[in-house]
């Protein structure tokens, strides 16, 4: 079984745990909307392959920390796609939870989800329970305040923001935690692993705001030009598009470098290398068109 | 130290572990707001009543265990107050989240409520792993689908509900939770446990709905007559008062005859009688005059 189908199966059996007979059925569905279809799961991906990495003695460990994770992506993007916040109606091509729902579901949705990280979390590492009291630390952290998601997303709340504290809570937390939970999950030390986490989570943060000037809705599976339209701090409207491409392949490369040296090394660079390639394809360098289109022109 | 003062410690500690220069502040103050000064905080009383029922060992998991609990309180009153559930203005006689800080940070103090619910019984029951995971079992259950507070507050959005299930999930689940996880904490059996909570917690809802009807702002802190005001399921309004100071009545009872018979005991038949005088005080059975003015007289 591959990382993609371990992922399936443990965010599957996170979800089938919350269905019974007399269950509001509604909630369920709100719930699977936002897990299912995924996008690219690449924090699970994470997770899993660098337990893989420090020799896993118990793969449901892994499975579990890989789901929590998701989850609790999951969760963020449902609540920040919420009309008080980016009022995104699309997300991952389809309609987003609040439309598909009504916002009440939405808000309980994103709620449920992080209940279910932490039990599925739990349900992973029972039979390692001095491993499960390190995951839950790790995972909360990298979610919850002062550093985490949440705490990210407080940042667009306040009169200014650093944009280096905005990103690294808002996405390098969740990936550091990726990277991290995965090695505290072989039973590994967690802290070799935690400046690919980081360095990852920085580029991803840099690749969605260059994907938010330079794609168009169709490949983004969700609206483009949001920065802009929010008034949301991005590299890419601070520094322009071109520092924001040298940026996003300084930390890829970072982030390689980051990895040390195992025998899972060569499956880790494989993974970052796709990532970039897929996140920001070399052709969005030259293709500076539509970017003026966003009235980023100066900026650039 | 009294369990009171354990709880206030607890959730302080709770609180301040999301605290650190570099974080966004507002998010610290909503927090805060949601949970100081608190309410009768009877669901973590209830928890160390009952680990000190059971022989506590080591108190720190019963103290994690009910300031989760009650974060867990905390989160679903901050979301439940929401403009798009029950617009609320006024909670615990102060204004609720979403009105002091904004709705964003009303829906982001939640999600850091739930996180920190869990970083907070992980770090209780750091010295006790395996306590530790069947405690974030009983917690999340009591919480997430199927059964737990946020489908209870799902059944608000369904076209039909049963309104014992919509009280026993969205009330009597936590409740649940407090006794049995007091237990857990303690290293003891839950099932004793499990009945005591699920009484308390249904006369608890019915006290809610009672009080509703009955009281006025000011007693209550937060506005009277919502469950007329947003067509909410409630014992009140299906079977009138009469019938619903009985079910209370009757639920009281049911909950101190459950409670098992040990040296913690005695204590506990104080609680739970002084929390049923303080919540429907008898007086209340013959102020039939307010009821009529809530267009609630033909159901009586």
């Amino acid at each position: 079984m591959n990382a993609q189908q371990r992922i399936h199966r443990a965010l599957e059996s996170a979800l089938v745990r919350g269905d019974a007979p007399g269950a509001p059925p509604r909630l369920g569905q709100a719930v699977r909307h936002a897990v299912f279809p995924g996008g690219a799961r690449i924090r699970p991906q994470l997770c899993i392959a660098v337990s893989m990495a420090c020799g896993e003695d118990d793969p449901a460990i892994a499975d579990g920390a890989a789901a929590a994770i998701e989850l609790l992506h999951c969760a963020s993007l449902v609540h920040d796609d919420l009309p008080c916040f980016d009022d995104a109606e699309i997300r991952r091509g389809l309609p987003s939870v609040h439309v598909a729902f009504g916002e009440r579901l939405a808000v309980l949705a994103g709620d449920a989800l992080i209940v279910s990280a932490f039990e599925t979390l739990a349900v992973g590492a029972a039979c390692s329970p001095a491993r499960l009291a390190v995951l839950v630390g790790t995972i909360a952290s990298s979610v919850g305040r002062p550093f985490g998601i949440v705490a990210g997303q407080a940042w667009e709340c306040e009169p200014r923001c650093v944009l280096t504290d905005y990103h690294r809570a808002k996405t390098g937390a969740l990936f550091a935690a990726a990277t991290m939970a995965g090695a505290q999950a072989a039973g590994a030390d967690a802290r070799p692993w935690r400046a690919l986490g980081e360095s990852l989570g920085e580029a991803y943060q840099a690749a969605d705001d260059i994907r938010d000037v330079v794609s168009d809705p169709k490949t983004l599976g969700k609206p483009v030009g949001r920065d802009v339209a929010l008034d949301r701090p991005s590299t890419a409207r601070e520094y322009g598009l071109h520092e924001a491409i040298r940026q996003f392949d300084r930390l890829v490369a970072d982030a390689t470098a980051a990895i040390p040296e195992c025998p899972g090394a060569p499956y880790l660079r494989a993974l970052v290398k796709s990532e970039a390639t897929r996140l920001v394809p070399a052709s969005w360098c030259t293709d500076m068109d539509r970017v003026a289109a966003c009235g980023l022109s100066r900026a650039i």
